[in-house]
């Protein structure tokens, strides 16, 4: 798929010292809670309706219409990439979510523990849950005995519980690879270089290794095996700085929206966690930098624990915490979430994400709430996530006019 | 890119009597003006609004959210074809800037006069903006004296002050021709033949013409060189008439605007300025054409002017105007703009343009009003400019069936 629409963009931006700050309150968009409204319309939140009353208000559509994204997809949208041509690798978003540094030579692959008997065959494919010690005493005692094959090395990472990371790291490696996993007990694993994985070198090296670890792990009493999936190699993508001419900053206290950040070569200036302190360090960020990326988590995770008045609170706290954001005075201001996490459903969702975008040059204020059906009827209509940030830099002077 | 759309639409275009009328009130759209609001909903317009309570309204999106168009590509997407699949080279829309009339042979560049010193650096870019006099002198000195390549003739135009239209004409010319302008003083002009163009034949007559050109003028006291940019070839389109099987026919006052229209064969039938003129060759044209397409400039120029009141005065003349097109009864009749011009802006803008289209079989009329807020909850929604014109060939009967 050509990347046309941020081609055009690329052609047309232009630096200029306005400041647009994304606010991504992480999940936040809802369905109806019995009657009662959305998360958002319930929460008392007297700051983001005054801006309301001046600001333009939207829907998001983060992938497409009825496609639930994850909180990669959720991200690279936002921050103006299609998450469709975007696509990354199962092994990288493990890596990014442990912010594990990848290189350009890495190929990188989730790792499960799991249990095999005296055939060979799986009868738990997350042994037993094993805890992170033991998670991490087995992954030492492979590092120790394990001879990487020549010309890449074999680095492992803990993530948690059964689950840990893999990266070969060398030169030319590939990521045509199967993944290992045979998704039932009762079978034996799958071989990395089955058709139509035969003809990759990095697959064979794969092979020699998980041979190699089901030999060192073989006394084990549970975790005595590993199954791969999602090899994937990291990406070179255009980054933020070349695609939009701004100069971005990540403020995020979390490891994968770091992560996600640094894909795209935007440096993480802060690690704040908290409401308060993230208003505090976006506003901080904005001397240097022209745009910043600041994440909030805790309204996702409020929506995944099925916890409405969790929610409410937490979208409270932000609330509470943005005069302090608003002082610093941002050219743009936009927030949003990267999709939906309706409490209701304890998951993310493909509902269309709330948006608001404080801007000059506006077609006046939409309404007297940020919510979902104050969205609706906004004057940034119904769009693709991937263009909210092409609109504010309209709003700020950031882009040429297209032909003469 | 493959024009889907486009090809779908002239699968199902068929000929028949009804009368579509495409009225551009050139950069009619408008953001907010101090809390007063836009041009549109400030102007006292009781004909458009009287129309508005029983039409559709909607929005218009030109080349593509975020994204400010140019003359070019604002009406190349009103006239129902993607701007972004046809695209204009620069040169091209100078020579339709001053209704040059390029054939299927012809390279177009734009030329500035520009002064050399004795090592051949560029001292100033347009020459001191020389009058249009001795423009045109120092024109008639390079015709008289410039030897053509052999199997092209070379055309020179007056532009406007230090500006000028070169035409390459010829069989089998390409346009892969390197601009000549350094973009900066103190440097030399810029070799038209240089890597990738070397293996450009057209490019090599260029050197010698660009050559020729400098010796002629060498005692020029300002005028001494010139420096092209944007070659492009006349595109060969399907045409208006082939794409919609309507007859159509252009109505407007300014080459630019005469000039794209005859990009696409539209003859142009008349060459008014004014609205009660514009209104009037309308309706005549309506008696032997089945589209037409009249062009209003003044709306734009206030805009780009910044002078709201100028704008909502042109907006009103225009509404005085009305009666004598509507008198005429064209079947379908679309009141709308090629982009946005807001006045505080002074220039183009990227928002949605607000469209009228008054029509048979419509599901009632949206409002009391023609106005940006009108039109962002009118029934046409909001969609890609090129739209427009299907949609209007389907209220008049224009548009088969697709499948059974």
């Amino acid at each position: 798929m050509e990347d046309t629409y941020g081609n055009l963009i690329t052609s047309l931006a232009k630096a200029n010292d306005k400041r647009i700050v994304l606010l991504v309150m992480d999940g936040i968009g809802d369905c109806d809670n019995a009657g009662k409204g959305t998360a958002l319309a319930i929460a008392r939140k007297p700051n983001m309706n005054k801006l309301a009353s001046t600001s333009a208000l939207g829907l998001l559509v983060p992938v497409a219409t009825a496609v639930t994204p994850g909180s990669g997809p959720g991200h690279i949208g936002l921050f103006g990439y299609d998450p469709l041509i975007y696509q990354v690798g199962r092994g990288v978003l493990s890596a990014l979510g442990i912010e594990f540094p990848l290189t350009g030579r890495d190929v990188a692959a989730r790792l499960n523990f799991c249990m095999i008997d005296a055939d060979g065959k799986v009868t738990d494919r997350r042994a037993g849950r094993i805890p992170d010690e033991e998670n991490h005493r087995v992954l030492d005692k492979i590092r120790k005995h394990l001879k990487a094959p020549a010309g890449v090395e074999v680095l492992f990472e803990t993530v948690a519980e059964h689950r840990a990371l893999m990266v070969l790291r060398g030169d030319g490696l590939d990521d045509n690879i199967g993944e290992t996993d045979p998704q039932a007990t009762g079978l034996e694993p799958l071989s990395p270089t089955r058709p139509p994985h035969d003809q990759s070198p990095t697959a064979a090296m794969a092979d020699d290794v998980i041979g190699q670890v089901r030999n060192i792990l073989a006394d084990e009493p549970r975790a005595n095996m590993i199954l791969a999936r999602g090899f994937a190699k990291a990406p070179s993508w255009p980054t933020f700085a070349e695609r939009f001419r701004m100069n971005p900053a990540a403020v995020a206290g979390y490891p994968m929206y770091r992560g996600v950040a640094t894909l795209f070569g935007m440096p993480v200036v802060a690690r704040p966690t908290t409401a308060a302190d993230i208003c505090s360090e976006a506003a901080k960020a904005m001397k240097d930098h022209t745009f910043v990326f600041a994440h909030f988590k805790y309204t996702d995770k409020t929506g995944e624990d099925g916890d409405l008045a969790g929610k409410v609170k937490r979208i409270e706290e932000m609330d509470a915490a943005l005069p302090a954001l608003l002082a610093a005075k941002p050219d743009v201001l936009i927030i949003t979430g990267d999709h939906s996490t309706p409490p209701s459903l304890k998951a993310h969702s493909w509902h269309p994400v709330p948006v608001l975008m404080s801007a000059p040059h506006l077609r006046g204020g939409d309404g007297e709430s940020f919510d979902e059906v104050a969205c609706l009827h906004g004057q940034i209509g119904t769009i693709p996530s991937k263009e909210i940030i092409p609109l504010a830099m309209a709003h700020a002077g950031k882009l040429d006019k297209f032909g003469a």
